[in-house]
């Protein structure tokens, strides 16, 4: 499903679902979902003392993150996929400066 | 963009830039850029003090948060679409649950 | 009880029973403890509808952010009173420049 | 110095130099710092590459967080060092039921 129909879908669900809240109180729940999710790959790797199995709340909790961001996202009129435009543009142009210094030119 | 393709082009793009890196790192970096969320939240409300206003580097901060999520997803062969999928049935499901206890049945 | 003191018990305690970390797994136990307390900050505000009323859960769950704070300073020897007064003195530093530009001088 | 003397000097920073804030707000500001304590541990391991070494700024990111964390004990009349007593009878417990099922009684 394209991204933009993902944030409408889930705009038009919190609001049906008056579950829709101010970006204050949203990223306090993203903090919370990170949380979870964090301790999921603390479970998955028996803190650290082995490598990470999926555990069986991994899809749930990774699933409550990202819809607590496009949460984030629709209160604030944002668009993700620009976002991520963005972000893999930075990373482009990271990268292009580090080849120049590498380089002979 | 569909989400799946999203997915499959920062995986190519990561392991093009050999920037992909263990779920326990990645998680570590997740919390990070939403501690960086956190503070472009606090800079817009003028730290509660007023109705939030986008800052400049909010949809830079935005995609941060969602780049690093995907790479959560990709490093652990997880589709967020399906994740996703599974939160909003959890969330009809008690919504369901909330309506039979309301009703007159 | 003296701050140091209180670092040299559970130091002492994590080591008995063998629940010491390495850094970068305390750090994810962190945002995981922290993520709780913000879970109870959304119910003590009814998710930002009321005034803030502790939740029967809050001592607790604020003991787990501070026990994890700790454990994170233990491991890595790290006096936190020290680190608490480089905080005081950086605020004070820049009240210190705020009165100067504010004043007549 | 005393933990709660160490609460008490905050308060009075926070007051006089009017920094306090509503729980809300100093949640967001903890999830902030946490992420600000986070990069240190990517850096400090290289991105996971090696055992961790403490960076230069270290001192000053562990005691943002746990400035902003007795702010917010402070913000809700909370006795920390009480909180730390439950966590560690808590964790007592937990391994004095543990030691029993592991027991020939």
């Amino acid at each position: 499903m394209n991204l933009q129909d993902i944030q409408h879908k889930i705009d038009k669900f919190t609001k049906e679902k008056a579950i829709n809240s101010r970006v204050d109180i949203r990223i306090i729940d993203l903090a919370s979902e990170v949380g979870e999710l964090s301790k999921e790959v603390l479970k998955g790797t028996d803190y650290g003392n082995k490598k990470f199995e999926k555990t069986k709340e991994w899809k749930s909790e990774l699933g409550d993150v990202l819809f607590s961001l496009i949460c984030i996202a629709n209160e604030t009129n944002t668009d993700l996929e620009e976002c991520l435009n963005s972000v893999l543009n930075k990373y482009e142009e990271r990268f292009k400066n580090k080849g120049d210094l590498g380089s002979s030119k």
